[in-house]
């Protein structure tokens, strides 16, 4: 894709901090990071979403995706790493992985609701025919 | 495991509103959805975190998520459906497919920072030691 910013790192257009690189895969460092060494994995080809990324290079993907999480768990002494891939940001697929720490005042997660008597096994029955 | 709870939900000893099952994966709701739908992807083998799902395991897990992430979708008329694995809630590896809409008055993702010079540069060199 010849405007992509992801793929136009992946070309060499535009340097990033990288972390690891092989045919597949590139990790290199977001420039605007939610904790320092919040880092990014990308298959090196274009995929729209994860959606649209085939089984065999999702699979590569998360597999190194795994790794890197030791990798930043460790260099940054963090106390998880908190992997997202959000989907209406830079379209090309990419993981986040970022550093947490217990003491970062940012929410481990949302806030959560509660089904009404009755509404989860609907909404249940929905997705399932969504699935078929 | 005897006391993991997502490995009694696996064994039916806890009901749960499931979505899809089948050898390796089972999916269900959360029962505290961030938002309706929010659905768990869980392998029925117990690994405490993704960093101790064997890769074979981890595509089956993620494939899965990704075509339930359609179908998420498609049933809660989302606008996009946020993946996201948290790594310090229940300890049984699990991924949380959320429903998301653009007026649901959450942050799409967290604040972001900016490196001083030089220390991405540093950063990126530590979490590449931690990979070798």
């Amino acid at each position: 894709m010849n405007e992509c910013v992801f793929c136009k790192i992946v070309q060499g257009k535009i340097p990033v901090n990288k972390i690891y690189e092989d045919n597949e895969v590139l990790a290199f460092l977001d420039i605007k990071p939610v904790n320092f060494g919040h880092t990014l994995v990308i298959p090196k080809k274009h995929y729209e979403k994860m959606e649209n990324t085939p089984d065999d290079n999702l699979s590569v993907v998360f597999a190194n995706a795994k790794k890197m999480m030791k990798a930043v768990k460790e260099a940054m002494s963090a106390d998880f790493v908190a992997l997202s891939v959000i989907g209406i940001d830079v379209p090309h697929f990419h993981i986040h992985l970022i550093p947490r720490y217990f003491n970062d005042n940012m929410p481990v997660f949302w806030p959560r609701k509660k089904y009404k008597n009755g509404e989860n096994a609907k909404i249940a029955e929905k997705i399932k025919k969504e699935l078929t």
